[in-house]
């Protein structure tokens, strides 16, 4: 594996790549790397000859400092297991390197961004799509890979892809999850054992969501049930739990014979998680 | 000369260039070709092994239907004019090929574009950063041109390159004028005979201006000057005459040995035309 911390070596040299006609593959991460990452590397491995995995905690994507200084970081420890994967480039760039400015442009996502993550993280997709275009300017890669888990950070750099006419095909690669039901994060692990027992209840209200709309309850009632259901663990305070188009993240009515994703965020203490499931009702 | 009206194959030919090493710069135009545009031809000739020149009046830049409709069109003079300049590629897509959906993503490029023409023009700046943001990820220059008459244009595509990471260089090419000092634009063809007389007035108001500074006018009385002026001509009627840094576009309170740019807007007729002029004072 070759590592890069700067941009121009690493554009230099998959440049060269590129001119050897071998096709790159993106998995961008902010590290503390788990199966869930693991499964993105295993996909772009699959469909590319090279495949780079970027680490950089995005301080833009943040908004809460307290939240970015508290994120997981061993650089040391995702090296080591990039390296057992087999993944050929590794680009860790410094805050320096990814912003030798402060960003003064801002994107507007307009109705897309102003409800579920976007409404409870203000200025958030902003960044992701700032950090992400820029990674997509460096790498220039023939596709890259996103996990389901940040559904609304797909649907929205699917957007700008799309609107800025970026030449690369998006992937999106299903959550992984514990035995348990859980959804890998790497905030897992900041989680109290009392959390983490609870932690499962995120996906047990998805699925039980689920089974309410498959047995053609309306939205409405699957809302209920699944608010009702989580105000029973007293260590889990639901911030939201939505019913939307699975493809476009828009407010639905009914069901209608479509991809419906049902998204959760919930705070276990201090620690936010999300998750979600996409069902066809 | 090779002709383009799609992206794939275009990107596809470039990409064999850029594989046997060639340089490629970009001239992005909405043609009605003139000697503004040519100049910009040149530097990019001048400075790299492929030239291409897209040609495409891109409506989502247009606040006005009717300036979009009267935009001037020639595409056949066009490709004449290129052929014989040696420009190596002509991209001219369609509105489908560059909008196959309605951008919903929208930039904000904050106080940078809600003065001058971000403020009469309501979504330009929007438009034309969108457009060429599409034409770097198609063509993937190495240098892109544009010409200083849209200043304010090219200090909001050099913050979109910068904060997005294109990994590309601008060029400012300096403005053409006809010998009466008026400067080339596609929209001059629209003057009447009477117009076209008074139009060369938008200069001799900028280098009045220019004078009143170099000869230590604060900033009020060179505006006055140039307002009082431009109100002899009964043909213009002024938009705006902004005094500004020449590289952020600030406003300034004086002079400081800076570059300073001098900027307007003015009405003849129906035909809005824009000027600058840059100088240290």
């Amino acid at each position: 594996m070759i590592t890069f911390d700067r941009v121009k070596p690493l554009t230099k040299y998959l440049f060269q790549q590129k001119v050897a006609h071998k096709t790159i593959g993106l998995v961008p991460t902010m590290g503390a790397l788990h199966q869930g990452h693991f499964s993105l590397i295993a996909a772009s491995q699959k469909q590319n000859d090279i495949t780079v995995c970027s680490i950089y905690v995005n301080p833009t994507q943040f908004n809460q400092i307290s939240d970015l200084k508290k994120y997981p970081r061993n650089l040391a420890e995702d090296k080591t297991k990039l390296r057992s994967l087999g993944c050929d480039v590794l680009f860790c760039p410094s805050d320096q390197e990814m912003y030798p400015q402060p960003t003064e442009l801002k994107f507007d996502f307009g109705s897309l961004a102003s409800h579920m993550e976007g409404k409870h993280r203000p200025g958030h997709f902003n960044g992701v799509a700032t950090v992400v275009a820029k990674l997509f300017n460096q790498v220039k890669p023939d596709r890259a890979y996103f996990g389901q888990k940040d559904l609304q950070q797909y649907v929205i750099i699917q957007q700008m892809v799309r609107d800025l006419g970026f030449s690369l095909t998006l992937q999106q690669v299903p959550i992984i999850r514990e035995t348990d039901g859980l959804a890998l994060s790497s905030r897992n692990q900041r989680l109290t054992r009392k959390q983490r027992q609870v932690a499962p209840q995120l996906y047990q209200g998805l699925k039980l969501a689920a089974m309410q709309m498959k047995e053609g309850a309306g939205i409405p009632k699957a809302r209920r049930k699944v608010r009702d259901h989580m105000k029973k663990f007293r260590e889990i305070e639901l911030e939201y739990f939505q019913i939307v188009n699975a493809d476009n993240l828009h407010p639905i009515n009914g069901c209608e014979n479509n991809k419906v994703a049902l998204c959760m965020a919930a705070y276990l203490g201090k620690v936010r998680l999300i998750d979600n499931l996409i069902i066809i009702c």
